[in-house]
């Protein structure tokens, strides 16, 4: 497999000024292209690190990629410790200086003594012009290594990347293998128990297959991937571990892609059922409705919702017994169930599901402490309310009631028999 | 000046599929600790590679922290490279053990094999307790350098560097020039007219002072920054320019700190003023909610709201004229005008605000097109709506209502006279 690097340089990147999308937006480039990406470098800009940095990398990898550090002002160098890399002289490239002219002309601005010396590029370098700025790519060779620097301007980069720097690779890497990516996701099963149930990969991991569990206050996302001849070829290579994870994570797949929500799946599930749904939240405070409606059509099946925080809006709007609120208190089983009911009579929805308890930091108590919460459900006239305790954070707090709201919902509209977390639901 | 590398594991950050803004968010602290980001290195998982560069790192900067690598499943062996750069053995830490089987326990989860691995420990290390979540932090020193190993888990990376380790590099490292950075918030002005409102900041920036304007859908924000010999040394060199900007920036400022939102500023404000609030919301689904809820004590203000997503429920839940909705329709002025004021009366508050509006992406029509949104706002009686074209996205939209929302609430309480974006106030 053909090795790449990518360096970035420059001390925004460095401070945390800058977050350094540039390195993930190459890293996939390269690897969709076929490369593997064995190292990213950030480094400042500083003459001695660059030349040290691009001088290792040419010798080390098949392709180095260089962003950064070639813009009009003084801090950059690297032009200069490239050129010493490749042990040459700087000169003036005519179609470079006539590029920047006519871009200065077409803006009406005056060009500066820095600007015409961005003209100036090593002479081992072939020119890559730069149609969206005045920056020049450059592309060197040394014993069928190859060098790319280009512009730390994300849109620039780009450009040179896709339309001139990707038909070079092609070229000079024919046959480079295409790689494929799957993402399994799930809700409520912690990425430990979720390994020891799917066990050993290490069979599909000898036969060129990668796999990374991707944990989160969303989830766990398995992600796995190969490279072929093509993309059926590669496709082939997943087809195995792909009917493993299948079949032994099974029902608590909640489905596959990237950027698949769980909402968006649950959403689904309510359209081809013909189901309505409404939400009464207390401690998630809208985040749950919030999630739901991020998916276009929700409007379709989302009735709306209530958020009571407040203890007499849970009687007013939602119907909750003054009693059990005073006997049993709002995060209670007897509250989540109630919360649940009503909001689906109010609403006249198929569904009803509510949230209720110590979102944290503060009000927690020792037999209600932080991270407490009661969840209720109406489905469909089936009445039950599930409980567990996360963390001392809020945001999580809020974030992991809401996933495990929708995934209770999910597992109960599709007649899986388990709820997440293996938590027991209790009946009124 | 103190060097600091910072080593990424991973292979999701490699391919780009994971963004490393752990990256940033650690060169930010670090910088404002006073240290010199050297190196950010982003390597795979593999041992050889992570022994590498942790046997490298240690012996060249001052403080290197490494993130990624500590998870419970089987691609982890960041602890060996570890173990083994220091020359050491592992050892079950019984403290670690017992601190996961709490957080199981908690749970209600069943603790699996693999979390029990995570209480293996290499024998030269000090255990950083991480209360967010299952796998400890480590602390190493060799010949006054030290190595904090961290968890890749965003929040829990966080929490060890501010808690733990922090305090740590304070003793340690006592003297370095330390960085003071300043964030001024707003809402409702666009990044051309503020800037052309606060002019040239030249004079400042001369003076060492760093000036960055950082637009995004949740405002524009200024950050500066200046170092000193100690907090006091650079806060003046800060002094100055921080005069400016208040005077310049005026009421447009809602706040200043990099965390601050403006959801918690409008919280305080109703918290002194004794007011609450409730919302209506529409084509914001929750996220209004969701946003006032985000701040911890917020349930002593925030009454609750109703997310009336079907219409029928705006009539039901928020006593909307039928009338009006079919002769106006539900994203117009007078609906929501109707929701503000029905949501105040239904949950007994001061304020009820509202939103709809056609979110998007589809949706749109040509006298409605995607993007448009009307505000409703009952504030002690005082009623009036807003109206603006946002963009096609969903997501931004939403936000950018949110925002606008709460700045409206801010701007009315505090008594100034004008509304985001210039925008002008219609009253029934």
């Amino acid at each position: 497999m053909k090795k790449a690097h990518i360096i970035t340089i420059g001390n925004e990147l460095l401070i945390g000024d800058t977050v350094n999308t540039n390195a993930s937006w190459i890293g996939i480039f390269l690897t969709e292209a076929g490369f593997e990406i064995e190292r990213v470098f950030t480094i400042p800009d500083k003459y001695d690190v660059i030349k040290q940095f691009i001088e290792k990398s040419v010798e080390t990898a098949d392709f180095t990629v260089v962003t950064g550090g070639l813009g009009p002002t003084h801090d950059d160098i690297t032009k200069k410790a490239v050129a010493d890399v490749f042990d040459c002289e700087m000169v003036k490239n005519e179609q470079v200086l006539s590029h920047i002219e006519d871009i200065f002309e077409r803006r009406g601005f005056r060009m500066s003594e820095s600007n015409i010396e961005q003209a100036d590029v090593p002479t081992a370098c072939e020119v890559l012009i730069n149609k969206m700025g005045t920056a020049p790519g450059m592309w060197f060779e040394k014993d069928q290594r190859y060098l790319a620097v280009l512009p730390g301007v994300p849109h620039e980069m780009k450009y040179l990347m896709s339309v001139v720097v990707s038909p070079k690779l092609k070229k000079l890497f024919p046959g480079l293998e295409v790689w494929v990516t799957e993402y399994f996701k799930t809700v409520g099963i912690p990425e430990s128990t979720l390994s020891d149930k799917i066990g050993s990969l290490d069979e599909f991991m000898n036969n060129g297959v990668e796999v990374a569990y991707l944990p989160g206050p969303a989830g766990v996302t398995i992600r796995i991937r190969a490279s072929g001849a093509d993309r059926t070829d590669a496709e082939e290579r997943l087809r195995e571990i792909k009917q493993n994870l299948n079949e032994k994570i099974g029902s608590d797949l909640y489905g596959k892609g990237k950027n698949l929500r769980l909402a968006e799946v649950v959403g689904k599930i309510l359209t081809k059922k013909k189901l309505t749904i409404a939400v009464a939240e207390s401690c998630t405070g809208g985040h749950l409705a919030d999630e739901i409606t991020d998916i276009s059509g929700s409007s379709n099946y989302m009735k709306g919702g209530v958020i009571a925080y407040a203890n007499d809006i849970k009687t007013s709007m939602l119907g909750v017994d003054e009693q059990t609120l005073k006997s049993d208190g709002a995060v209670s089983m007897a509250v989540a169930l109630q919360m649940a009911k009503g909001v689906a009579k109010q609403f006249e929805a198929d569904i009803g599901v509510s949230t209720t308890g110590i979102a944290g930091p503060g009000g927690g108590t020792k037999d209600k402490p932080v991270g407490l919460v009661w969840m209720g459900f109406w489905i469909q006239g089936n009445h039950f309310a599930l409980n567990t305790i996360f963390t001392s954070n809020r945001l999580i707090n809020k974030k992991r009631t809401v996933m495990v709201v929708l995934e209770s919902v999910r597992r109960h509209l599709l007649g899986i028999g388990s709820y997440p977390y293996e938590l027991k639901p209790h009946r009124p």
